[in-house]
């Protein structure tokens, strides 16, 4: 039996150029607005080429949410890993969460606008696949975040305040909110709300 | 011409379980999952007797989403109008956020998670009526929270940290991102939530 090959990276694939349309169109028009057609248009493929690298525009939605928490998810434990104490660990992590990309910015404001998508079984086993990887990243970033507080307070350098667990989901809730939004080139930029946010977490775990 | 009556919330009126009947299931299930048969069924009303009150499970979505709206900014204005000074206005702000029963919590969910669906115009004219009313509410809401930082930093009672309006929506972000995942009957309490948020929102100011 032929194994199942997933349609590559190579030089001829287009499947990168898929991505980068999708992620600009739902980043900029929401999902919703999207249509399938227009992504493929402008990659310049018809609709059954499309379908090789995305069975429809929910699988495309959801291998774009994983490829974000992953993105994010590597950039927080490599922010982290080499910090000198959990309060540059802290800091660390949110200036990571700022230093991003324009494309960066559509890909999650397209994952934070489409969450709930995450929440409900798909039928289709490929778009269930993808579900399923970017729930299991979701569970190890809520998982990876409270470490923060949890190691501050462990080392009696945080103040004590509710468990580490939901103060994290907080301080994360906090970090997040902004891609529904900023937009470059408006009148906030990026290194503003690092710094607005880093300060703002740390004062809230400051003793 | 007869004028077009809206329908009423008189006695005989399905409004009200319409209305409760889609909060439970977008709010439990998600917009997404929820059939909007479902909802007729749940009520015990057939198709033609849903349309007269909604004319799709979107406008309904969107009804909602101004119900939300609408809810939680009377309750800022009202717990913030006799607040003494800035800081226990902001104090009173949060308090008031998280005062809400189970059903707001399930209301608050919907908006949250479909808070994208305010970007795209819609078509129907119901639909696009209640889209533009719950767009004004946003608008409004983002015009009274940055009043309370702009208050305490004229005041001089709040640290002078970036524009008020930044500050405003980072806090307000970091209030409704907890109903993406706060569960009525979890480990967490909503006054053990009211806590946190509220302190950390005194503590983003404090100079």
């Amino acid at each position: 039996m032929a194994k199942h090959v997933e349609p590559d990276d190579g030089p001829r694939s287009k499947r990168a150029a898929i991505l980068a349309a999708a992620i600009k169109n739902f980043g900029k028009n929401g999902y919703d607005a999207t249509k399938w057609s227009t992504v493929a248009d402008q990659v310049g493929i018809g609709q059954t080429a499309l379908y090789h690298y995305f069975e429809s525009k929910a699988h495309c939605l959801l291998t774009i949410m994983s490829i974000e928490l992953q993105r994010s998810h590597e950039m927080f434990v490599k922010a982290t890993a080499d910090a000198p104490d959990p309060m540059a660990a802290l800091r660390a992590a949110v200036r990571a969460a700022y230093a991003v990309s324009e494309r960066d910015v559509l890909q999650m404001r397209t994952l934070q606008n489409n969450v709930a998508v995450l929440a409900v079984e798909r039928r289709s086993q490929r778009e269930e696949t993808e579900r399923k990887a970017a729930r299991e990243l979701v569970h190890q970033i809520e998982g990876a975040w409270p470490e923060l507080p949890r190691q501050g307070m462990d080392a009696g350098v945080f103040v004590r305040r509710g468990d580490p667990h939901t103060l994290a989901l907080t301080m994360l809730g906090m970090v997040v909110s902004v891609w529904a939004w900023y937009r470059p080139r408006g009148s906030v930029t990026l290194s503003d709300l690092s710094d607005l946010v880093e300060e703002s977490c740390v004062r809230m775990v400051m003793p």
